[in-house]
């Protein structure tokens, strides 16, 4: 047996409490080098009346379930209840070589009775209600769509920058506007209720200088060109009264060199109030500019990237901190959004993450907060700073198999599994996954214009576990490639619709609802299939429901059984005698 | 190469900021499978200025060194120091076998060029003081004295409980007084001044019924048998004048039933003020007794173990827990203490640990906060809750090869390198190292009375990584079995004090002192040693300066090769052609 692959780490992911009474144990282990693991557990205090019982640790024996496969690894999981709370636990490894080991917080070792009564046990001492990582129940159920306001709908001219373009009328750039704003979005909530849409995500909207508004001047107002408070006070409420939650979009990494704080540090050096609120290695602050307005060199402050027009702000700064954590808490006391969306929100410290977790959740007990980090994100979800990441971890994989065909199916389907094996259960539950965002070419340009494809890989990311973000337009066919190209005006003229794309976007959400437990909550298991066949085969079942799904991502038509009774949920590309063609799909439900 | 086998963790233990400028990196893989590592590391944001160079991500590759090594894998160390202080990075491993993998944030795959393009680099998006794990200082310098205050010395008769017995006159139990007190420490501090103490470690001292005082009733006031705040003030000042710290035991986990908390419950039920400090079922508050007073059956409350007199306290309950919070700081505040040990506090939550790291840090920024784990504490020590925890996991490997003979060498070396990868070195340095405590046998019963054995087995301690701890007694010969018989009066008789051992243990404490950088913060190597020569052998390191220790712990003499220009620190039983006898060691300094 490969002993040295064998893991497991206490409090953390893979033994934690999952609801407040289920706790969940999670192995690793080599993939197919091991035929059974029987988790050991009790109280670390036994029931012994009698001192003389010392040493006969009264525990229970459980058969842990081989959840997930990889290539390189199996993951084992069981859940345990615990009336008195307390938990230490060991494992028992039988080895496909017939080797038995013990695997305890000390060590791992050759089986033997006498080694039970001298294990060194895991321990979980005491499950605290107060600890448990809890993720809010409504995300489970929700379908995000993401709105670029600028680029939306422009429900109100009289706001428009000066020099706006006629809508559509041009290639987005960096620099241009077109004169989406607040009422152009409330204009439309019909639009997107009809859609089953039931969660929006706004990039931002407070006062800067650039179309995206990333930059920041005043984390206080609505910008200018967007409406105003009162307008965001309508939005929110009839988006609410249309069943919507509400994600707004901060950026407390760094502010825009516009913004009065840095003003004020650029005129007056060290003197200013606002010194400490940055990074600044030296007075005055300045830089070098290069052909690049987004790169300097020799700055003497930190940035965003490199470029001198973000600089980062100090988290650490008590002054600077309170400001921010104010603004998080305004938008929730004053306007009650549901959510906030985290820009860079990796590089800021830990420290302000958990206050500001704490001061979010003291206010909306099931409030959301979603972190922008690309990559695994273990520290910042799993204690309390974000409940979820943005989760092109789990996406990008999809992508790379489904349309750039660089993964396999396994390759992929590895990935995938492993990620999912990063997080929590509650944390998986309520990622946020988007196959395409404002920072990303859009899902279709990728798919080279192929909607077929596009139209697939949709289907498979709304059967994952995590909820579902549609960006702004892909249900009416809009392409784009990389920043600023994705971010092109919506397209309302319904002649240039692509209807059938709407209906199809459309079908898969209504799916989303109608199982919404079983897609949030349920379990996931891809079967195996052969290396060439370019078939991916999974299950997803939670409680009396069970899904199948299979996604033809190759080049040749694949046969597929389907018992008598199976009812389809949603499909593309099936002929008549049951195939599935490239770029099909059929998803079933088996009871 | 067994892939399965390759595990990093960033964000971890495995990927922190050391000190202020130092970013350490480790990586485990199976024993003897990979030849070298390579990692690459650099900027996320690169230094290109245009946008054409994206995709060549400028970085640079170092070496990593194989540190630790055990039967089952090896551990990998680099530092790293970044300008910009943002990280990416990802590991290029060359298997013994001649394949080479990359191994990132999402999998490990096979190298090639090409690959390196594609990297998912793991993140450490921005490294923050803040967030770095900084532990006291002091402590790297500290050889602590743990004090059980009834059985050290009796200062005043004036505070003797009633029926208190003459000054070891008896075996101690469960129930028996012998008038032990503060000023019995005062009277004694030049004493522990002279055997080279600099951190005195007090078992608790508040108000309780009981001899071993773990039952507070009353958190702000000293026990009226141990003297009074006057006589602490004095203690601790005069301690301090010493060049001593202060550590003293706090027990947060349960209340004694004698608390004026409890006992308003016991009255009053769900109508006491305190119901909600409690974990209460039902009430009245009940339970069934059995033949054990530390027994009950059908508890109606949550208690520590399985005792009906140590209710567990509520911690999550806004108002015990600002108690507790304002305990912690009183004695801080009012009495200059320098140090908390926490009784079982791995029962407690980690939000009240949090709130109490930083409510003490905030008034001493060294404070130590040391909590008793006896198991792996990665979540206690990794998240500001302790600095350290009592060092069991470490120390008992070391009696059950040296002292129980249950381990092989290499089983206790396999041990003790896995037990130093689950921390911090800034954590490692600061553990608290006991070979025995209040709560367990004495070192020389362990020994059974082999006292060439015990300086053995305390000479290796005293060399290892962490800060030592002596309990009363040890260096004047004291033996005990378990609970209560490890809490015998101290020997104050010299007649009855082995002075062989005073002059034993006080050399080991110069020695500590003389090097204590070395000991502290050098780099620890265990060399391999024939299987069954029963020869540890081992390397300090740190600077300039080079120790080699070599310790015999078989039944047969070993001849050990000593260079010309060593420098004996410390031997014991060395014949004079250069043998080590059994329970013989040697310790040299190379240069």
């Amino acid at each position: 047996m490969e002993t040295a692959a064998v893991y497991h780490r206490p409090d953390s992911e893979m033994a934690y409490l999952k609801d407040h009474d289920h706790f969940q144990i999670r192995l690793k282990t080599k993939h197919d080098d091991v035929v059974k693991v029987d988790l050991l557990y009790g109280d670390p205090y036994g029931t012994k009346v009698n001192e003389k019982d010392e040493g006969n640790w009264e525990h229970r024996v459980i058969n842990m379930k081989r959840t997930y496969q990889t290539k390189e690894v199996d993951y084992w999981i069981s859940e345990v209840t615990l009336p008195l709370r307390r938990l230490q636990y060991a494992f028992h490894i039988y080895g496909r070589d017939g080797q038995e080991y013990l695997y305890d917080d000390r060590r791992i070792y050759r089986y033997s009775e006498s080694g039970l009564d001298k294990l060194s046990c895991f321990r979980m001492p005491y499950l605290h209600e107060c600890d448990r990582i809890k993720t809010p129940e409504w995300v489970r159920n929700t379908v995000w769509y993401q709105i670029f306001p600028e680029r939306f709908a422009n429900g109100d001219k009289s706001n428009d920058p000066k020099e706006t373009l006629a809508w559509g009328s041009k290639k987005p750039t960096p620099e241009n506007f077109f004169g989406g704003d607040l009422q152009g979005i409330i204009d439309h909530l019909d639009y997107l209720k009809e859609l089953g849409i039931n969660g929006l995500y706004l990039c931002p909207i407070f006062t800067a200088r650039s179309n995206h508004k990333y930059d920041t001047i005043d984390y206080f107002n609505v910008d200018p060109a967007f409406g105003d408070k009162e307008t965001l006070k309508e939005l929110i409420d009839q988006a609410h009264e249309h069943g919507m939650h509400v994600m707004l979009d901060a950026v407390f990494n760094h502010m825009g060199d516009f913004s009065m704080q840095w003003k004020d540090v650029q005129k007056y050096g060290e003197n200013s109030r606002f010194a400490s609120w940055f990074h600044i290695h030296s007075f005055p602050v300045s830089y070098e500019e290069t052909d690049n307005f987004e790169f300097a060199k020799n700055l003497t402050y930190d940035v965003f990237a490199n470029t001198p027009h973000m600089p980062k702000i100090n988290t650490a700064d008590p002054k600077a901190r309170e400001y921010l954590l104010n603004v998080a808490t305004y938008w929730i006391e004053q306007f009650d959004i549901d959510a906030w969306r985290l820009d860079v929100a990796n590089e800021i410290d830990h420290e302000f993450w958990k206050d500001f977790y704490a001061r979010t959740h003291a206010l909306k007990k099931d409030f959301y907060v979603l972190g922008e980090v690309w990559h695994s994100a273990q520290e910042w979800v799993g204690h309390k700073e974000f409940d979820a990441v943005m989760n092109y971890s789990y996406t990008e994989p999809i992508i790379d198999h489904f349309v750039k065909k660089e993964l396999t199916v396994s390759e992929m389907t590895d990935m995938l599994q492993n990620q999912l094996m990063l997080y929590r259960d509650q944390t998986n539950q309520v990622m946020f996954n988007a196959l395409d965002t404002h920072d990303t070419a859009r899902i279709l340009t990728l798919c080279h214009g192929n909607k077929e494809l596009e139209k697939q890989v949709l289907a498979f990311m709304f059967t994952q576990i995590g909820a579902p973000c549609i960006y702004y337009g892909t249900e009416v066919g809009m392409d784009g490639g990389p920043d600023p190209d994705c971010r092109k005006c919506m397209v309302w003229d319904e002649e240039q619709q692509d209807k059938e794309m709407l209906q199809f976007v459309h079908s898969l959400v209504d799916m989303r609802h109608q199982y919404s437990q079983l897609w949030s909550k349920g379990s996931l298991k891809f079967e195996k299939t052969a290396e060439q066949s370019d078939l991916i085969v999974f299950k997803r079942e939670y409680q009396n429901v069970q899904v199948v799904a299979v996604f033809n991502t190759g080049t040749q038509p694949q046969r597929v059984t389907v018992t008598d009774n199976a009812q389809v949920i949603s499909q593309q590309n099936i002929t008549k005698d049951g195939q599935i063609n490239p770029d099909g799909f059929l998803i079933i439900r088996n009871n």
